[in-house]
């Protein structure tokens, strides 16, 4: 057992049967992320988000990168664990950070029309990074190989099945970190602030790889995070292929053994 | 094609070879949920979620259940399609309605502590519903059908590999309803929609069926729509469990093939 996994007793029914035994689950517990900010760092709170516990900084740098709050690790001062549920980033007091924004960002959505065009136009707006479009390519033999590289590392998954992955690779294979959670968001959202931490963001010359499907969410925080190259074990949906091509990323959709669905960026595969 | 699936120009990529290819996705787009409420029929924005199109009317009324806004069908006059993302619930003049309650949502859960124990007891609270404990028990064989028959009938998951279901069963494992979503939460809500616009609310007798995992959330619905019988074809999470448990619901998973795991209410099914 881990700090994302908790033992059970259950009861086991297989064909004609049934037995008393002991279950592995996936952690999920609510998380607080707040923030600090200003001279006085007066808080804001930002979110409640389900997640499995664990590389909880992580999670609250990379939901705010992702907010579009903070743009790069230097308009922080830190990530702080206040208690076992709740986590708190203080800014930089130069940082700029309008309390009301959460408020706002609900009504600019609906102010300017909802449908799949403004979704990807409010991501485009957002983002202040600078063009992410690259060159390099990959060859088609190195994807078929990292969804086993994943099965490998994600020991979590292979004991509670509960738990999706998220995880970057380099150009030729080989894998960086790994993160887990019962929400897909979340693991992103770890890689993406652990990526903050260590300096190796913006993500511009790694693979992500997504244990399940890619949706617009999904697509939305690789783009925010500089991420150019997405490779999903799962289906696509049609809003995040959209945002794919029109952020000028690739994606790869039902990465399995030795086949795979180029969804945008098909010149990118080298064979 | 449905209104669900949308075809692309993909590069299916195959061991050594690659190969233009058509391609079905499951439909991602924005709704705007909003409730018109009052003498003057005022208009409150609730949320955008991104769904799969079709059956938004039901999605925002299960949605509302789902939030404790309404707790029966006779509070609404009814859901109007405004436009293609766009779907109000107008509420009877007498429905208290607090157009600030979703403000305060956020204050309250952080207030009342973070903590899985904080966040069953806001369900508990939230329940307006009577006791929901049940004593009807469900055969195992009957059980191990289930997945199979909602398989055979989750035709755009056949076409796109990019939906969840919710199925609701009698307890005979005869299949009543259905709903696809790329958001699993969105498939219960739809469903709960369904039930609440057809008068088969509260759904005490019914066995809700989930083609992936059991997180908190999807237990949260269940249980607020009087659900007392839940499997999912996945893994729980440990908050999902601890939940059923305090409600009294059955909660079930990996249902696949001849076996399950039973987490919650044992004695409810008959061997």
């Amino acid at each position: 057992m881990t700090i994302s996994t908790q033992s059970v007793n259950i009861t086991r029914f297989s064909a004609s049967r049934s037995q008393p035994q002991d279950d592995l689950l996936s952690v999920e517990e609510p998380l607080e992320i707040s923030i600090r900010y200003g001279l006085n760092l007066e808080i804001k709170n930002l979110s409640v988000t389900m997640r499995t516990p664990g590389h909880d900084e992580e999670l609250a740098l990379g939901f705010l990168l992702s907010e579009g709050i903070i743009t790069n690790y230097e308009q922080v001062i830190g990530a702080v664990q206040e208690d076992v549920n709740r986590v708190s980033v203080i800014l930089h007091e130069d940082t700029p950070f309008d309390p009301t924004q959460f408020e706002r960002h609900i009504y600019t959505t609906s102010s300017c029309g909802i449908c799949a065009k403004s979704s990807i136009e409010a991501v485009r707006v957002e983002s202040t990074l600078p063009e992410i479009i690259q060159h390099w390519t990959i060859e088609a033999p190195t994807l078929y190989r990292l969804p086993e590289l994943l099965r490998e590392r994600q020991a979590d998954f292979a004991s509670t099945g509960g738990l999706h992955a998220a995880a970057l690779f380099t150009q030729k294979g080989e894998l960086l970190s790994l993160r887990e959670d019962v929400g897909r968001h979340n693991a992103l959202d770890k890689l993406i602030g652990h990526a903050l931490q260590t300096g190796t963001y913006p993500l511009r010359t790694q693979v992500l790889l997504l244990s399940g499907r890619a949706s617009f969410e999904l697509i939305q925080k690789a783009a925010l995070a500089g991420i150019s190259f997405v490779a999903a074990v799962g289906a696509p949906s049609t809003l995040a292929v959209q945002l794919a091509k029109e952020m000028k990323l690739v994606l790869i959709g039902f990465l399995r053994d030795t086949r795979f669905n180029v969804y945008s960026g098909v010149e990118r595969i080298a064979s």
